[in-house]
């Protein structure tokens, strides 16, 4: 039994894989090293390539094939992995070659402009790049959406999130509107009996490497295949077999960066994890970004906010900077698990997060829709965190609209997979404790090993194999349910 | 007056550039960031990206093309941009792009397992994964030699230093030969009875690392468009944009790490300063790998040995690590043109190093015509560092045959362009002498503006636009002339 069409598609699909890689590497470095003159010439160096890319994925030859390949005695993963070919091959066939080139133009210089107009607080100067981007995501936002008949945001989002729809973030988000500021301030109000003894600083940036790379190797991070570094925003780049993490570190505070680091570390083991006999093919990919996230949010907050996590790090701090009372485990655990409404999403606790995420998505979508335009946002902006978290942001478009990386690279519908990661985050970990009722006493007793074993063998192993509901019913025997989310923070927060 | 066909390769060739930035960044990153098992991935990335420029490089309409763009009008600087053209097209037609993946694939697995095979001094693991190196290299040399008619040595070094031939280095090293152990023996004699105070370590690699810096900033290289990193054998790599050195340090002593930064310093200012309004083209290309050599040995060896080199570096050097009687700017001055025989090429002076590139020479052009395997390398090594050297090597692989990346590299015909690099590097200091009889004045006074100039306008800008020789004429009068170098050590080391 042979499969000529689909062993054609595998090795089409490997070479595109390959120069994946190199994408990957050069935009690593991009954000991580490169000096500012060489930005024109690397921005022309990757729009090359994307342009090449795509006249891979759109090769003539390919819909032929496809449908060939369907007819052939497959595997049920190579089945997977060509339902996978066929939907990138959608996605690709929606736009023209001349866009992506532009597109990758455009996010190229606005994120190098904005790794600088945003320390000056320019926005008028950040609108103008971005203004090239905005009018390209709609552009591709248009054609996708005539493709797949979805709306114009919900194709953007359907490239991150495949099958979800703003009708399901809405109900999701809309609900969380509802019970989240009273939420918050019940926390915050039981928080202010609490005593918390600060760090005090300032921490030796040496120290806190050192710290983020000893915390990497506890939660499984294998720096054979992967490196820390840092960059202006804290990302999870490279491939699978080479995960760059990056972090950004300040003097005179270091659970930033520990945590930024935590959070990364969660998308490389799941990176460093994807099934290895299949790299290269689409079925190897990770299931998507909301997934994603879940894994990032899995060790930065359902690990990081638990007392185990506190009672493990305690020892590495005094270690790396010195005994302080404030290291002391208890102590530690509630520094981690701190409500605080704050002006910067990356930063935010676990309970204010989701309002960060629901401003965003407020705002992306009527921007994509066309309904808005940048010079709305700040007004927007400044009105919903009013709203939702009771901040006054005028005027600090710094902090504000500019603290993201996202909208300068064209990632208009990313946001929403934040809260849905970690809302599947919760779910994992409920499901984790009915299969194995002694987790939190494991954990707490400095055991993760039961976390990423679960996460491992239902998650990272599993890849693109099965589609997103499916995944999450194999793995903890539902589809996205929130109602695990509100009673964890409630569990965790007031409890 | 239109040039269509012109137009339509300077189109292409723009294109190709571009791949060829991130086959440059990416193969930095392997040197210089990689993890261990990142490696066989990027093998296979930048042999798939080989293989993509390989194609492109013999695209079939390119002849043709090539032929028209010859008939239409085009400037003198054009003409030149279409000779390069067409002496690129016929380098890359004499290979199959299977072989340009083959080798690139044997090349990265060889560099990597040379990382842990030399320190491990492992001559058998080597030469198991230089063997398909090496026989590759064969298979290219005999290709090419078919279709040059040079022999296969030569074809292989005329893709470095183009009109080169081994007829010409056997008569220019031939004559160093006769005269290089006597200069050595009488310096070496001369030195022995002066008085030389040893700097005093432990030096702080941070305080080596920002000393590396501060020397490059008052070499001229430009930080905004270059980085300098670390890597196991330093190199200098990146795009014009973008120029990546790299060296390595080590506590015991700060000289290596310094002066081979000096060394890669002058690749990365040709590299920062070729013509910027031709970048993309072939014309703006480095002229050749031995004028590429003249300018890091322009710095490293006719700068870095000048008197008025250690006077500056002096107060540096005090400021980085502390004040010390070896830092005084004559006892500096008498380190820096210390003459010793040892082991390691990259950190000879200027007096031995041309037997470290003879010994090569002499063991790689009968290795790539097929007159010896691998297994004789070490024999003939040690026999040769005796008789040049005075030096018994036997058993040290290490330090003897792996000491080296470019063998790994398949960089056979490389070697030379050393050595006339630094006769190259003599004759432009003759030359600038001529024109401004105060130089060594300024120099001495520490205003080194005047060489810096004098490279700029006559080699760096310069970039491909002339032949070798006619480069050389209209910089300094005259073709290559090896009289310069002898009169420049008998000056330095004897006067």
């Amino acid at each position: 039994m042979t499969t000529p069409s689909y062993d054609e598609l595998a090795t089409h699909y490997t070479r595109l894989h390959r120069f994946q890689h190199l994408a990957s590497i050069a935009g690593w470095d991009q954000a991580a090293n490169m000096p500012p003159k060489g930005n024109e010439a690397r921005a022309a160096a990757l729009a090359e390539l994307a342009a090449l890319m795509h006249r891979m994925r759109i090769d003539t030859t390919l819909a032929d094939r496809l449908s060939r390949a369907e007819q052939e005695p497959l595997s049920q993963h190579q089945r997977a992995n060509l339902r996978e070919m066929r939907r990138d091959w959608h996605l690709a066939n929606a736009l023209p070659t001349e866009l992506v080139q532009r597109r990758q133009l455009a996010t190229s210089r606005c994120e190098h402009a904005w790794r600088s107009l945003r320390p000056a607080n320019d926005w008028a100067g950040f609108v103008e790049h971005w203004k090239p981007v905005l009018a390209i995501a709609r552009e591709e936002a248009a054609l996708l959406s005539q493709r797949s008949g979805l709306s114009k945001y919900d194709a953007l989002m359907d490239r991150f999130e495949p099958g979800m729809t703003s009708a399901q973030v809405d109900r999701v988000f809309g609900a969380v509107r509802q019970w989240l500021p009273g939420l918050i301030r019940r926390v915050t109000d039981k928080q202010s009996h609490e005593e918390v003894v600060e760090p005090v600083g300032p921490f030796a940036l040496d120290a806190q490497r050192a710290l983020c790379a000893q915390v990497m190797r506890r939660l499984g991070f294998d720096f054979d295949a992967g490196r820390l570094d840092t960059s202006t925003h804290p990302f999870s780049g490279g491939v699978p077999e080479d995960v760059r993490l990056t972090t950004r570190y300040a003097e005179g505070q270091f659970l930033q960066a520990l945590m930024g680091t935590v959070h990364e570390t969660g998308h490389g083991c799941y990176e460093q994890n994807r099934p290895r006999d299949w790299l290269g093919q689409p079925v190897s990919e990770a299931r998507s970004m909301a997934i994603h996230e879940s894994q990032s949010l899995s060790f930065e907050m359902q690990l990081g906010g638990h007392p185990g996590f506190a009672r493990v790090l305690a020892p590495m701090l005094a270690q790396a900077f010195g005994p302080q009372a404030a290291f002391e485990p208890a102590n530690l655990h509630r520094l981690l698990t701190r409500v605080t409404r704050g002006l910067i999403r990356v930063d935010a606790d676990e309970v204010t997060y989701p309002a960060h995420v629901i401003l965003r998505y407020e705002i992306e979508r009527p921007l994509v829709e066309g309904e808005i335009e940048p010079e709305d946002v700040p007004r927007l902006w400044d009105a919903k965190m009013a709203e939702l978290l009771g901040l006054d942001t005028r005027g600090d478009l710094k902090d504000g609209p500019m603290q993201d990386v996202h909208w300068s690279e064209s990632l208009f519908g990313y946001f929403p997979c934040y809260s849905l990661g970690a809302m599947y985050a919760a779910q994992w970990f409920a499901a984790m404790r009915r299969s194995l009722p002694e987790l939190d006493a494991r954990i707490g007793a400095g055991d993760w090993g039961p976390v990423f074993d679960w996460l491992r063998d239902r998650i990272w192993s599993q890849a693109s194999r099965w589609p997103t509901d499916e995944l999450a019913i194999r793995a903890s025997g539902e589809a996205l349910n929130p109602a695990y989310f509100k009673a964890h923070l409630e569990a965790r927060y007031l409890g």
